[in-house]
């Protein structure tokens, strides 16, 4: 009675595809596991807001060189998309930079566009200029808390934070004050320097994980401490260099920060940043409904595609939602399973975010309708005689040389790309599944 | 004075390498920010074991299909990178298994090797024919807490259990219990089962988040919690749908877990689970001389390629430690005080990787000397002609088509296959940097 290959298509009842990770309790209300933890009064899992930083921190990427237009076409996507923050590179970094934050900024966007500059009042008087309804500012670590540690310049830095705050305010525009490597910092002269920005009236303080190190528990600490010092709201930036980003913006969260600073794809300086995507997977685990109230799901992969291009990287194969076996099974073990039942292993839907489950795209092909299930899933349009056409391209490349799954993508992208000039059909519906050998007994999962 | 993108260079005081995240607290000893919390008694940050698992989870990933040879070859590495334990695919899943199984333990591994399978007294008897040191035992979700719940038919469970648990021992390896699918587990019932098995007397049990919607408080409220019920050790297994799998692993550590599943890349079931690399990251940040004692580092890069060699993947552009950008530095912005001070924006040592720091490698090449830099980043060895010549082809094929790092990446890769005949050349010490325009003024980081 320990079998686990077959065993949960049988036993486990059916439920709704809207009850997917929501299970009824004891009481008969539903509760969900991954939901606010009940006892984190100050928790804003439910009530986020998002700081979009592809155009800031993904500017700073190692391959990433926007053009004023490619720049505008992801504003408008991002908007789109329902982010409530769209931050930008300083208008002080170059005069491009200035007359890019100029046009964006007369788009009309929903989405409020912030610039990201230096504690200087030339910086400020420029960015005031550009039409932004924010402006985020930033004093480095290696200001204030090395070169000016225990409180020796503390009336400097607040000095000129008080004339760069009053200014901005004076404009009737947004103002955030946020410290650079804020958890290699003195919890004092950090504390300091925010209750001394709170009480001029910033909208928002900012913690910044600059270096990517910081834990969840750390940062839970962080945040309810600072809580409990400003009145101000709370934005938090976390580098992934060492793979938290995601969850220490969660936890952040439910320490009660309310905004999260994201970027598509997660670039930025280094392996970047919280990625979009990835706090989209966590944050509909906890609370679906605000998620789909707020944010275009199904336009996920259509935004990381757009990003993916603009800077010549990949969608790691791994990402969460979109990369190639996000929503794939292997047949055999879980498959069947899976079929009848999607929320026996898999609590995300993937028709939240537009996609279809899969059941085994892999490198053995098992012909054109393989390909035909690959196109479909990476929403690009083509008819049964097109996929049979790339399905050849495909096999040919095949016996030069061995073929990965990017490299399946790229030949299917570039003959999309070709063919776009002709009238699209509608994509086929329903799960994309290859038939496969029966599924190999005994295999354990956990 | 608030400048951020020349300053550090000029301030910050100079480091030793092996300072790299550790600074000097107030009263003259070491303390590193990222290290074990101090309130934590029961942390096990410093001294975890690693259950490797890239030969039975990874085995399920979508396009895994190692062959004999291959899983030697992977055993052999992961025994020479140093991980604690091995896990193998159940030699009841097929014959092959059970002989790649026997195979694996007669190598003579540091490691132990383990194998998983169904709570059967039929797998059980298997197991212990093939030479394992362990058997890793999972009851499904499905089993005991849906169609079993509340207690109904847990002798029904115990029983079973009693009876491979007792055959296992009497062979004298190593047992361990897992139930499935843990976090949306009635905690009653899994506290019972636990406790039951921890009295017959396995060496460890195991908590499996399986469909990866667990988020670090979570984890570290059970872990602590089973700690007050079991004196056994306990074992984690994280799936990453979320994002959160090497944030979990680390904050489980914390409640006083004492083993990680990790598989190389994350490969597993989806998008997998806490990766082999990123672990390691996460791990030096909190105890560098812990993970150097035990983990040959260096090897990282070839393990990951080995493995993804094996299952037709590209490594992720934002991969902990090896991804193209995960040490690259985007010129102008920090790379001066990068290079000035590498600390300065970056506490994880390119060098214990075995890697360089890298700035500024991408899509606008400026020659050969660039291409030589990536080759040594990936740890190949070509001459300067080499690297001339495969610089030559990679211009052409990018006159064809637009090119990203993994063309530039596959194409190294098979003109480095191509040379392999001819004797290597030890390959230049140092960071590579790229010739480029001076910095941008006035961007800014957090
Ligand atoms: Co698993
Ligand atoms: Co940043």
């Amino acid at each position: 009675m320990c079998a686990t290959d077959n065993a949960p298509a049988a036993n486990a009842a059916p439920e709704k595809p809207s009850n997917v990770g929501v299970e009824v309790g004891h009481t008969g209300e539903q509760t969900n596991p991954y939901g606010a933890n009940p006892a984190d009064f100050l928790s804003n899992v439910s009530k986020f807001q998002l700081i979009e930083s592809t155009l800031r921190e993904g500017e700073q990427f190692a391959s990433a060189f926007f053009d004023t237009e490619t720049k505008i076409e992801i504003a408008k996507a991002l908007d789109d998309f329902g982010v409530d923050y769209i931050e930008l590179t300083s208008p002080a970094a170059s005069e491009q930079s200035r007359s890019d934050c100029e046009a964006i900024c007369k788009l009309g966007l929903k989405a409020k566009i912030l610039t990201h500059i230096r504690c200087h009042m030339d910086d400020a008087r420029l960015a005031v200029s550009t039409g932004v309804d924010g402006v985020d500012v930033v004093i480095g670590t290696s200001q204030f808390l090395r070169q000016y540690s225990h409180g020796k310049d503390m009336n400097y830095i607040a000095q000129s934070a008080v004339e760069v705050i009053e200014f901005v305010k004076s404009h009737g525009i947004e103002i955030r004050f946020s410290s650079e490597d804020s958890f290699r910092s003195d919890l004092v002269d950090l504390l300091n320097i925010y209750r001394t920005v709170d009480k001029i009236g910033v909208n928002r303080v900012g913690i910044a994980d600059t270096v990517g190190c910081a834990n969840p528990r750390q940062v839970y600490e962080l945040v309810r401490t600072l809580k409990s010092v400003v009145s101000c709201d709370i934005e938090c930036h976390f580098h992934n260099d060492t793979g938290c980003a995601i969850a220490n913006a969660y936890t952040a969260l439910e320490a009660g920060a309310n905004l999260i600073d994201v970027s598509v794809l997660g670039i930025g300086e280094r392996n970047g940043i919280t990625s979009l995507g990835g706090l989209m997977a966590r944050m509909i685990a906890a609370d679906r409904d605000y998620v789909l109230s707020k944010y275009k799901l199904h336009k996920l992969r259509d935004l990381e595609n757009l990003v993916a291009d603009a800077v010549q990287v990949n969608i790691p194969f791994n990402n969460p939602i979109t990369g190639f076996c996000a929503f794939t099974h292997k047949a055999g073990i879980h498959a069947k399973a899976i079929l009848a039942n999607p929320s026996t292993y898999e609590i995300l839907n993937p028709a939240d975010f537009g996609l279809t489950r899969y059941i085994h795209f892999a490198n053995r092909l098992t012909g054109w309708n393989a390909i035909k299930s690959r196109v479909d899933q990476l929403n690009l349009h083509l008819t049964d005689a097109q996929c049979k056409d790339v399905t050849a391209k495909i096999k040919k490349l095949g016996d030069v040389r061995s073929l990965n799954i990017d490299d399946v993508d790229s030949i299917i992208r570039e003959f999309h790309a070709d063919v776009t000039s002709t009238p699209t059909v509608a994509a086929t519906e329903g799960p994309a599944v290859e038939d496969e050998p029966a599924a190999k007994k005994a295999k354990t999962e956990e």
